[in-house]
């Protein structure tokens, strides 16, 4: 079944001069993957540092990606404390024609799985663009399996985002998701051969802004049904990860990203 | 040795009617504080829903306090996810005269002890109002002892909230406090009587808000040596707190604020 | 209403030679307190170190303890994976005359609230010594409030232990045992003073071992209603229990009873 | 390179009659394995419920493995609390030619890294059969794979036993293990096909012991390069597993086996 997602999805990062985005340096990192293999591009997710950002910080980064995306896709992360917060995004998202939006569950306050499903039932009701799941338990709470499996019954709920590495979980989700139309995909590039494997739709990554090929030439090893190759090129990136990892995220990544490409992504920090 | 911050202090609420704070319902709020027996009130709290208000939503807030708390100390939260927002946050307290700044770890994201540290010594070295750390291990990251105990030694740091009802804890915190100026307070109105014969100078709570005559009887009984009064009033109180708990906070105690105040207290929705 | 267990009771350690608990030096230590002012004595608590040790192993200690303790109450720890193995030790308890049996929920696996309720229940129904019921959420599964609400009406569960620190948790437990004769004992030193300000009716704690003295003084002192001489004693052991809590528990207390009493107390370790 | 341990490795289960291991039943449960196409067996792991057995019940229970095995391989589970118990029952695996020794860390107290590791290279140094570490979260501590990669340079440790899921983990350990001897293995049934496309050598696991052929089956697939057939057969097994995982572990696992076998797996129980 014809998935309303697929691919390799890169994560854009935020380039911060001070405390406030670098649009042009911004700009340029979405313009250097219109003519890569990833499907599509990411605004406001983790790795964006959309915690950092007000709602029109994130939106005026989100009207830049979708000027400069080419023929890619556009999903926006729609990340907040609530309903209302999230729902402005994603009324955002569709005026630049989002193809979705990404939305955790609220951070900070703890919440029960039946005031997560309520919220993500609220969002989705209302949302004018599709909505992904998005599980990310390292930094707020973990989405219940049965939570997950009751929402992908909704319409307008196309998919999850999965960063928790947790295959057993993934695979599950992929038993869900068989036979429909909505997609798994896993937020982590340390595991894409494995999760490829185990029949998730693609991924929503950091390394796939920063080096697109070496994600792609994975996905390209997998479908071309050469396992063998894919495991080498799957071990040959994680040295790189661990490196990126070893900084607490997603500054790693930053720096990686500076050094691949030249450009300046600093962090967001007190002008004085 | 005479405390910088101490007795009871009432942690405001956010009245939302739709998306936006109630500025009238809030304003009556503090007003009704005015001639209670509350050392101080405290905006943009983890009671406060910080973190649903945009840093302009919760000045707009700070400033209504401000005119109407009488005589009572001001302290402004600073919480956000990175220093230069709350020395944003910082620096507007100043023009309102706040006493302190109660100032959370940056949340979402996951921090090494050095950089929670760091983020620490950057905020209280540009702060203009002296700086409280809090501790709200529910919510975010736990700060370690050591660290604080080096923070205590800053001089723009004048004492921390503790909210984990970790009684261990707090009665370390008041050993590395006692001789010293910096306030140790607890965040937990079940503990108020344990916490208050430990030694801790103060509180920092919901209840001191809504029912600040209940909180205020039990520092009399405590300040006049009568423990067994104290204890009748510490006990008397459990059911209501325990009530309040049972819902996702900080709900069950706007609910509690409703029921006692007649005001309404709504939580922050979409308006479609 | 009186409590069936109160005041300060010492929870025995156990001194290893090789491999095998050196009876002598346990026997020692028991004899050490029989004219202190400790009301009891506890085997096989986390303390003395009972996953270390075989059912026989512990039965043994235990008796030597009943041989030793003079008039003092004996408590007798039966922690085990499992009700049949807990009966064991309570039935072997009821050989001694033990007041109680110590009993934490099953460790290693991980078990629902209902689960760990109805092995308190089986074990309740079934040991011919009365039960107390033990919450260390450092090594094991937290014990729900409700849950502990529901096991204080059994007629032969008589109390709990919680070493959790969190006071909150104890403060609820004191209002639930209040007017009844279930006793809420701490198993943390560290907040002797708050906890018996809150009700509590005793502890259950490591200090008591080695230095009982310093335990009693801080009872006597909150007897007398004098708050600010317990506080002085509180702080003043806190920095020996900060330094024993460096160590990996129990080790640290072991190395403080070496120090206090000159006696031997090894770890368990291979002996080839 | 050639791994010391690759393939699927049988669990076995304890069966209980009251509160001892009905040793007739288990004895059919390995002879039932004789001739699939496991290739070994595995006591006292955490499916066998080790924590509810004393090291003698341990010891015999392995003795009847060793009997009734036929050619398959025999890994001893020897998790205990201790290096002093832990190394009785490696030696005594070494009397019945066991392959390997499968070791988790210490379980109830909380160690630091470096007494975890410590822990195993005091094991590892006086074991006569090679040793297996053994991870499994949702127990006992995580093994830092900071810890486990200096481990896996110790000659007499051969691999490593995951039991987290995380195959992030497991595939930076598959890297780490890459043109070496060592092997790790997965112990979740739920991810056999994405783990061996990540290329772990084998997996350890309950469902191996209750249906071998549906295990061996995903195997085959995956060696002859078919992933689609093979992740059809992953698929086909997760509702089963599913179902087994809703029940405390491993008590779901026994139900299984119950249906599939026709025998009795009791749980332990006193009798009285």
């Amino acid at each position: 079944m014809n998935k309303y997602l697929s691919g390799s999805f890169a994560v854009l990062m935020t380039p911060f001069a001070g405390d406030a985005a670098d649009e042009a340096t911004f700009a340029k990192q979405v313009n250097r993957l219109k003519d890569s293999r990833v499907s599509g591009v990411v605004t406001s997710g983790s790795t964006g540092e959309f915690v950092q950002l007000s709602l029109a910080e994130q939106m005026n980064l989100t009207e830049i990606a979708a000027k400069e995306k080419g023929d890619k896709k556009l999903v926006v992360g729609a990340c907040t404390g609530n309903a209302a917060d999230t729902l402005k995004i994603c009324r955002h998202a569709a005026t630049v024609n989002a193809a979705a939006a990404l939305v955790c569950p609220p951070y900070y306050f703890r919440y029960t799985a039946a005031e997560i499903e309520k919220f993500y039932l609220t969002v989705a009701e209302s949302s004018p663009v599709p909505v992904m799941l998005y599980n990310i338990p390292f930094f707020t709470q973990e989405l219940e399996l049965c939570v997950i499996y009751r929402l992908f019954e909704h319409d307008n709920v196309v998919g999850i985002k999965d960063s928790s590495a947790n295959m057993k979980r993934l695979q599950h989700l992929v038993a869900a998701a068989d036979s429909t139309p909505v997609s798994v995909l896993t937020g982590t590039d340390d595991i894409l051969l494995p999760a490829l494997a185990g029949g998730v739709s693609g991924s929503m990554t950091a390394l796939a802004c920063i080096m697109p090929d070496a994600v792609a030439d994975i996905y390209a090893a997998v479908e071309s049904g050469d396992i063998a190759a894919a495991r080498k090129l799957q071990l040959a990136i994680l040295p790189t990860l661990a490196k990126a990892d070893a900084e607490t995220f997603p500054k790693g990544y930053k720096r990686l990203m500076e050094e691949v490409s030249g450009m300046k992504f600093g962090d967001k920090e007190d002008k004085i």
